[in-house]
């Protein structure tokens, strides 16, 4: 491992917050168990005041109540954040230093973004830029959480405005009182507390679009933006943990072990799962296909000898994307796909 | 600062989770804002099998549904980690790395304690003890997360068996279908996951209440248990934060500076703000005293002049207990209620 995490680090990892792998049984994530990512601070939103620009040829100005009252839509999305495995990178990239927990899954409901783009009239445009009421400083620059995305992403069926989660209004750390969803696309994209949507005729220059969220790797190179989730599965630790350490301890005998897999370019279409650390894999039985932009549940029997064991899993998807064994590594530390590895002492 | 945090540290700080500073503007902390602290793994629970044993000189079943149906109290009570600070001592124990965030304020509803150790039949029981159904490694030993209250602080009025948190079923994360609350006392005492609670006519010798929790300078010695929260004041950082550092800036003029002070031995009576990180101090103004075991809110005009400043808050409770200007150590790393400090440079 690398040298220890910083005390900057370590504020940002106190504030956001992964899903405890357990959680991983849940299909929808329970609210507060999502994992979350916020950049600046929560907001402070007045819903009785607050209303949302939509900016193309002309401007609409909607509140909560017409957002409402339009068509609704909901869907499972499971998102992740782009830094997710940053902190299993050596060197380290300096950011939110997640190890595997940045993901979880919720059903989000809201009024599909294209009739609105259509409304305003789109004419020339060729990016969407969404702006949130969190505010801070970033590569030295004051500015709002933004981020743009190109039209023709923007324009998908999936696309929401979205102002409930689980059932519920959004709660105040996911973005209330609406947040875009943009599904199989990575965090970063699904921009919080959104208070202006505006139709570029170029393509948008600020930092989280030109200085974060690029996958380089020097501080010279334009690099490519990231946007959609690679495959990757995880596993629920078997067992019981030890409180420090998270070691797992577990009884000899049949263990089901189970995960779930997802990826944004294309269906999970196969896990296998290894209990040699990857030397060794086996197909992992998949769960039927659910909804298509949430996890793909699967499980498997292993037989667990008396030892030391290192249990994997990977997902491919239908694209031929599949994980890999050690981390890609880039600048900002994003997209870290890596075979999961969980020990396991296994008793007699 | 110490040396950095070691990655078992961070695998803690990546699935527990303090309470975003600014959550501190909400009276109740909504549901994945407060704090959470699982020593073990969230357990599975089924709740139509799920049953509380009462075992005293004679053991009570109860499933959710007769629960519900007793007598239901519903208190908002702040809870803090006993272990909340613990990132700042030098040297740092090493545990959950706790900054400043590890508090929150809920409004649990629930039965009360004390009819049902009465029904069970106390005889000549000292103590009570309380078992959750997560299980896990800790000190060496394989447990179930166990802790015990002296019988005279379990019979008090206001300690509860909680099913609602905020106005809902438990999350899971919360103890989901029953914990116990007991007001005014750090975190560990309020035990998630209850399947069990027994009256004992000996002092419970298992880890939680001989080995962790408890104040003491050095391995060998016996120390003193932890039971309630030292008083202690946060403040909402002003202005905006950068990203990575947290550091803040705030624009020269006036600004309302708002803040929560709680203590669990004695009603907080005063809390006063310092701008020149603690050579002077003015009062803040409380707000009207509310319920009695949640914290109390306060503000103070600031008037701010360009330049660096450093801003701190401290309590006093009725009992004369106030915050000290540096954490007393020991070897948990428990009860740092050191005044904070927040950096914010003003712009003019």
């Amino acid at each position: 491992m690398n040298e220890g995490i910083s005390l900057e680090e370590l504020q940002l990892a106190a504030r956001n917050h992964g899903m405890p792998l357990e959680a991983l049984r849940y299909a929808i994530t329970p609210v507060g168990l999502h994992y979350l990512l916020i950049h600046y601070d929560v907001p402070v939103v007045e819903p009785e005041s607050w209303r949302l620009s939509v900016r193309g040829e002309r401007e609409l100005v909607l509140d909560l109540d017409e957002l409402r009252a339009r068509p609704a839509v909901e869907l499972a999305v499971t998102m992740e954040c782009a830094g997710n495995g940053r902190a299993k990178l050596e060197p380290r990239p300096v950011s939110q230093p997640w190890l595997l927990e940045a993901v979880g899954t919720a059903r989000w409901r809201g009024t599909p973004l294209r009739p609105l783009l259509e409304e305003a009239g789109m004419g020339d445009a060729v990016e969407v830029l969404f702006t949130g009421l969190d505010r801070g400083v970033e590569g030295g620059e004051e500015q709002a959480f933004q981020r743009a995305l190109p039209l023709e992403d923007a324009l998908r069926d999936e696309v929401l405005l979205a102002y409930e989660m689980n059932g519920a209004p959004l709660p105040p750390q996911h973005g209330f009182p609406l947040r875009l969803v943009v599904p199989g696309w990575y965090g970063m994209t699904n921009v919080k507390w959104l208070e202006r949507i505006e139709l570029l005729d170029e393509p948008f220059a600020g930092f989280q679009n030109v200085m974060g969220y690029r996958l380089r790797q020097t501080e010279d190179e334009e690099g490519d933006p990231l946007s959609r989730m690679q495959p990757r599965s995880l596993l629920i630790p078997p067992g019981i943990p030890e409180f420090m350490t998270r070691d797992r301890t577990a009884s000899a005998g049949q263990v089901l072990l189970q995960g779930r897999a997802w990826s944004g370019i294309a269906p999970v279409d196969a896990v296998e799962v290894s209990a040699d650390g990857g030397v060794t894999w086996a197909p992992a039985e998949l769960e039927p296909e659910g909804e298509p932009w949430a996890w793909r549940g699967w499980s498997f029997r292993w037989t667990a000898e008396p030892g030391e064991h290192v249990l994997c899993s990977r997902a491919r998807d239908e694209a031929g994307n599949e994980q890999p064994a050690e981390p890609p590594w880039n600048l900002g530390g994003y997209a870290n796909n890596a075979v999961q590895t969980v020990r396991v002492t296994v008793t007699g």
